[in-house]
């Protein structure tokens, strides 16, 4: 079964790269990630952690390339090499300047979340108790967002604010990494309502591995994850549905507090720790692993092979191109 | 005569630029112009100023387009439009961190002067009593701008500072804006010496227009200019010249004073003005007239593509492209 899947993509990563999670990730079948590049960080020290994702495409060009464009991801697989698509969980680093997301795109920023679990200049986010929807910079860089070819994306925001997103991009958006909240409630996860308009629209949801978001968290069963799967492939068609495993592989705990607290909070967690993964996906190269699981619940391997990487290769084709003339 | 230069390329402008002053390179037949986007500006404010340019780009998209490669400048000139190649006058945007170099590439940047009058990080500049020469982090941003595809530009450094960069590069280099001291003695003008060597290691001078580089400002004639160039030619080769008009067209007198004193400085010049061009060449739109002066004074059609254009798409093209394999 392994290794019959054309494309393997990831929805969402926030790995600690390096040449052996790379190899890991070859290992485990994959084209392209996109990966998590910053979380709150300001625009300057975005560009900080590029320079470094710059020294890893430099120190390991014969295992990744930055993808750009959908069809890198054809060409990193004709290299044996992984497409790495830039993305940030937050608006952090657009700062209050709607001219920094062209500037990210040329710096191969794919994807952008509008809110990160808080209010942000642009949307809610999930663990906020009001969500005033789309703000009015919200709306402008929903367009400009579209514009130039970047991905809202909505998985960390508010019902609301995920609604009228939707509502307002003339291209699909994507919620890259989450659970449907039949399967597993809290917060994050996704309701019915908000997982039909979003396919309504075209779009698409990543599965998220990550065990805070599973049932049972660290214990939940590859059967009842892949069920769920094909409950929401009936929900919503098979062609809406992908992985967005959110690893975090090789993460110190700290940065489970960076994450979770950024700088705008002075209340610290008692020291959080990374779950352990479950064992039937521990890391990259679990992936077949997946595959195994849903086509042993009854999925066509045509439909395994949409889930696993056709659903986002398609969704990328329709996303990363500039609508401007240039 | 007008219009039989295959290609028209201006090694250095910094206009205020504008539709008006973009139809005005139409008018004067040019297919690309390097473009001074910062002199002392931080990287955070040379994004600011790619953002204007961004707009600019995406108003003015039938009249310019960003050039990224050589080959983008006969791209721009089937489409009727202006390749606008970026470039630094100072190393200043880079900060102390050799990773800005790739980043700023990304961002369209393909110029960097390693200093601007004074010492910097990285060079001396050509009014310091002391030229140390090329820095510890100098020598290590020229191998970087080597692999990357970015211009060493030695316009305003010192002679043992530019000497050196010569021998460094592994790629030629350039001298986007001066004029021979044997012409116009200043501490701006370059030396037999030093274009010799340039020449020697492929590099290309463009001859400037800005007036305190001409023999006699703002009343210098295109005759004297023709003769310079021609005496130039027969020194170093056809090959190496070119030109690189200098031209600051709309730019208010503030400017002035930010390209000379910038931030270093607490000492006010009296309120300096831009000097008035010479009557044959005051603007965009006189280009012509430097073909015509250079037919004039003895140079074959063929010498005066060259001069006018060629020289710099030659040079171009060794330059642009990243030497990494990605």
């Amino acid at each position: 079964m392994t290794g019959t899947t054309p494309y393997i993509v990831d929805g969402l990563q926030y790995c600690r790269c390096s040449r052996e999670i790379f190899k890991q990730m070859r290992q485990g079948g994959l084209d392209a990630v996109h990966v998590t590049i910053s979380y709150h960080e300001l625009f300057r020290e975005t560009v900080a952690n590029i320079e470094k994702w710059n020294r890893l495409f430099e120190d390991c060009n014969d295992l990744v390339m930055l993808g750009r464009l959908a069809s890198d991801i054809e060409k990193a697989k004709k290299s044996q090499r992984i497409a790495i698509f830039f993305g940030l969980q937050n608006c952090s680093s657009i700062e209050d300047d709607i001219g920094l997301l062209e500037v990210l795109h040329s710096l191969g920023v794919r994807f952008m979340q509008l809110s990160y679990n808080n209010q942000s200049l642009l949307a809610s986010g999930c663990y906020e108790q009001e969500d005033g929807g789309i703000t009015r910079m919200g709306a402008e860089v929903i367009v400009e967002m579209n514009r130039i070819g970047m991905v809202v994306d909505m998985s960390h925001s508010g019902e609301r604010s995920s609604l009228q997103a939707i509502e307002i991009s003339e291209r699909p958006i994507a919620i890259t990494h989450a659970n449907p909240s039949f399967w597993h409630e809290t917060p994050r996860s996704k309701s019915e309502h908000l997982l039909k308009s979003l396919a309504v629209a075209d779009g698409v949801i990543g599965f998220s591995l990550y065990p805070y978001h599973l049932l049972g968290h660290s214990d939940c069963t590859l059967h009842s994850f892949c069920r769920m799967v094909a409950r929401t492939a009936e929900m919503i068609g098979v062609e809406h549905i992908a992985i967005g495993s959110d690893l975090c592989q090789g993460q110190p705990s700290e940065e489970l507090q960076w994450m979770r607290k950024g700088r705008w909070s002075k209340q610290q967690d008692e020291p959080p720790k990374f779950p352990q993964q479950p064992e039937w996906f521990r890391d990259n190269r679990d992936f077949p692993k997946i595959a195994a699981g849903l086509l042993e619940i009854g999925f066509a391997q045509t439909e395994v092979e949409k889930i696993l990487g056709g659903n986002w290769l398609c969704f990328f084709e329709k996303s990363f191109t500039p609508s401007k003339s240039a």
